[in-house]
């Protein structure tokens, strides 16, 4: 991924149309999705869940979590901004949410 | 906790010295310790055992992390700032990160 221009925003706006519930942040640099849950328990769950993904994946995200909510934000490193892989792994994230039932 | 106002400054500052490696934010009603990791694996362990401490407790810090970091800020949302328990798990990380060896 080293030699690729991070993907523009226009391109990032087109690719989202896949993941419609993830939001573009940081001037298009990065990509965020807000979940929420009944209890903490059920938050951590679904991070170990994404954190076994990352691991599969080696692409690893920015999680944000407490009591009833996870934020996640996705963004490659390398090219300081967005990348194909990174809508993958928002679609990977969305079907896991949708195993969690809403 | 619902009767009791949040620690003063001056109060959240003498609790300190007993967790220094925490500092205060959001002008004194947050505690927040930042970790540093050598991968991500070992963080999401570090994240899985607060997270037991956070049940034992019933008491749920925000956390944040990713590769390599977690940054974990503790607060009572029922005083809209720090209780003594904040400190005192504040004492149980750090006792925790104490056995991840740094």
């Amino acid at each position: 991924m080293g030699g690729v221009p991070p993907l523009t925003t226009a391109e990032a706006e087109k690719l989202r149309a896949g993941t419609p519930a993830w939001r573009l942040t940081h001037q298009g640099a990065n990509l965020q999705r807000r979940f929420d849950f009944p209890d903490f328990k059920t938050v951590l769950t679904f991070v170990n869940r994404i954190g076994a993904i990352a691991e599969e994946e080696g692409h690893h995200p920015d999680i944000a979590f407490g009591w009833g909510y996870c934020v996640v934000e996705l963004y490659t490193h390398k090219i300081k901004g967005l990348h194909e892989n990174d809508f993958i792994m928002a679609a990977k994230i969305d079907a896991l949410m949708n195993e969690f039932g809403s």
